[in-house]
């Protein structure tokens, strides 16, 4: 991270730059209530306005004028887009120590890995790899044969991709993440024990897709297990054998998807939903945390609860039940009137 | 894999060619919806019978005789089990290109390997290890010290066994897994923060067990944590210290067990249940997803809910709440009729 | 694990022998319920009061005296405190072949791994790594560039510590546990897809943390995602960026934490628990497991059920749902009596 003058970050922005010194020096990126002397930050959300008054910070970006104690204030169209470029701009240098292949990988002479790869120490790829141009794999990963990745995906420390998982561009997975275990599946025998059913398939991972850490997505019985384009899975997400997710999805932590479900596009998880198997989630649903979703979903709806209803539904039962104690003695004293009349 | 024709593949499930060519040559294993040409499916659930009409795939392999688009019907008795055996056939040959004991691999002297063993690169064998004859290690495994494994077993890639892990013969352990990491065990001192308790007891699998990716099975107190034969865990499980499971459970992913609970034979578990700790579930008890156990449960009940209940309670409860609106809606008009009266 | 006499032990203890042949050996620790003759076990919880004449135990230890058919009874003012000394004191030796570092590590000529470390086969040290005296990292560990360890922390197999990460002493990480990930941060495109949000911030951990096996702890967009001193973290469990948890904290299994909450001193959470981003829960607050908490929650309150609410009202809505069918028969049956009055 080298040093950048308020001048030189507004015209980074595009912005406009409604007061302070334009040649003060940014030494720092931070949030608006804890932010030191010579940060840079941002406000947009409303429980952040409180701290304008009062924040250490030297500038604040914002896209309407506010009154603050920062020196500087930077004026954008969208604050938080222009954070994220202030980000981008002032990443600090975290770089491995390890450039290139390093010599302790080891790989197959049968893979191919492709131009200006760089590939951490201890890292294995299997027979058949084939990785695009400007891979980095970090140290720790295993690669098992005939697994197939496209340019600059970015795999890191300690990721296990399982044999004939196959990944597009761009690609983000973390630590911890394993993709192409088996998928979960089993047929009674005649003692009442289970034998496993192979699981043929693999696991297909579009473009520009982020996988969070410990995630675990299962290989297909047959065909692809599948997730979508630009499609966002956050940590500890469990997805099953043959679920298909599609294009532009966003999923929060600790979700289970359970097996042969398909999700459309751009469909929102809150965290710690499960979604139960063989069920259709249509185009931009958005399912909250917590929930548990047991049928299939319309398009653009919002659900809730367990088991998953109507959002505005589960608020109206769940309002119903938190006056329903008061119900009940309203219901015995209307009871306790009608057996007096009766007892006559 | 090799092509097999119609007939070889009839005669190989004893089954029974209803209708097609018996020299047609299969060229794939897929769902009945996605087959392509040339291709070999299944129709067993009802779910998917629409599909009978439509499907691309040269056979089906059915139950009972049905009409459709297929070529050829193969009769069988069961047919998900006749399934299996075709995904057995005709699984695709993936086996790493890394055989015998890799020279990579950091094997203590001290350690019995068993005859014919695989053992990825970068796997790590402690002192005093033992394995069964025929074990399988992937890539980047650990097992710590005094691990012991039966015959045939098959530990995934970046698997984890810690110090004293037993594990029985043809047991599956999927990629990310941890085995004997410390029960969470502590006791307040004196100034309120927390003493670790040793974890002194290790983890004992039984055999034919398969254990999904990311769990984590924690080691006993004093004992052993154990984990019956023939019991099957999918993902991102949690097992707690001192835990006991029976023989032919089955539990889905992302459920949790907490500590000193025991679980007898043939328990079914859905996704993201937890059960609380020093709780006993008996023999074929069945738990639904999302259901929180709370006390003891009874042999070959089924439950749900959260606290769970009988599933038809759960039920009853779920449908009395769905109704609860209307009712305080006429609970409100009864009570305004009194107050009429009452304020005659 | 060497031989102890009861008189050793009870001496160790500062406890009082109340029966039995001080000159008897110990051979084994373990559980009232399940202990072998030669083993020494407490009894302390009402729950296993009535394995007391029936162990086979040959000492027990407790806080008052006790009619049992154990040999021994060892007097001592807290039991499951005594018995964590017993536990320390026959804890069994199960130490890595692999001492000091081995030759496998693959650590860079800028880090410092301190005096007396013990770094396992095929472990990553990454460039400006600094290591406390007396750190262990187990094998297959990966430590990104710029990991300050304090001094005797004990990281286990497997673990990944991503660049930047900050970590007290005598902190325990469990196996397969990510400490550093990125969060979960997007800004939706005019397209409608996710730019990443760059997290330039890292992790910070306390001295006397112990985290435990495949959890995931994202590094902070700027600044630092905070554990706090002597909190402890079970299995699985994710805390995302810029999450701060303060002192002396107790988390169950399976619990998620969003973005941006605070949680004070003191808080302990039950398993499968999720907390909302942005919520501040405050010191000595008791979550029950499987709550889902949406808003902030005061000092020293006990929080249950999904949304979370007090745990009392938690309780008495519970009741009142488990009694709506007989009402809603009530409620028809005052209805019927009216419609019978209006029908005249």
């Amino acid at each position: 991270m080298s040093d950048f003058t308020i001048r030189e970050i507004t015209d980074h922005l595009g912005g406009k730059l409604l007061s302070g010194n334009p040649d003060s020096v940014v030494s720092g990126v931070s949030a608006i209530q804890s932010a030191d002397a010579g940060d840079i930050c941002y406000c947009g959300n409303a429980k952040y306005f409180r701290y304008l008054s009062t924040t250490k910070a030297l500038a604040v970006i914002v896209s309407k004028p506010v009154e603050t104690s920062a020196e500087c204030v930077i004026l954008v169209d969208k604050e938080y887009d222009a954070f994220r470029k202030v980000l981008l701009l002032l990443k600090p240098d975290r770089s491995s120590g390890f450039t290139d292949i390093h010599p302790s990988a080891v790989i197959h002479p049968s893979a191919d890995t492709g131009s200006n790869a760089q590939i951490g120490p201890l890292t294995v790829v299997d027979r058949n790899c084939i990785l695009g141009d400007g891979c980095v794999l970090g140290a720790g990963c295993v690669l098992g044969p005939a697994v197939i990745l496209g340019e600059n995906c970015f795999i890191h420390p300690n990721v296990t991709l399982l044999e004939g998982t196959s990944v597009g561009s761009n690609v983000i997975i973390h630590s911890g993440t394993v993709v192409g275990s088996d998928g979960f599946g089993f047929v009674p025998d005649s003692s009442g024990m289970h034998k496993k059913i192979p699981q043929n398939g693999n696991v297909a991972i579009g473009s520009h897709v982020e996988i969070g850490a410990n995630c675990t997505i299962d290989r297909a019985v047959t065909g692809s297990t599948e997730i979508g384009d630009h499609t966002k899975l956050d940590n500890l997400i469990q997805v099953a054998h043959n679920v298909c997710i599609g294009r532009g999805c966003f999923i929060a932590a600790q979700t289970g998807i359970a097996g042969s479900t398909t999700i459309g596009n751009g469909v929102t998880f809150g965290g710690q939903v499960g979604v139960g198997g063989h069920i259709v989630i249509n185009d931009g649903a958005v399912i909250a945390a917590k929930s548990g979703v047991t049928k299939n979903v319309d398009s653009g709806v919002t659900l809730s609860g367990n088991p998953a209803r109507p959002h505005m539904e589960t608020l109206r039962l769940g309002a119903a039940v938190a006056r329903l104690p008061k119900i009940i003695e309203l219901v015995k004293e209307l009871n306790a009137g009608k057996i007096g009349e009766t007892g006559d």
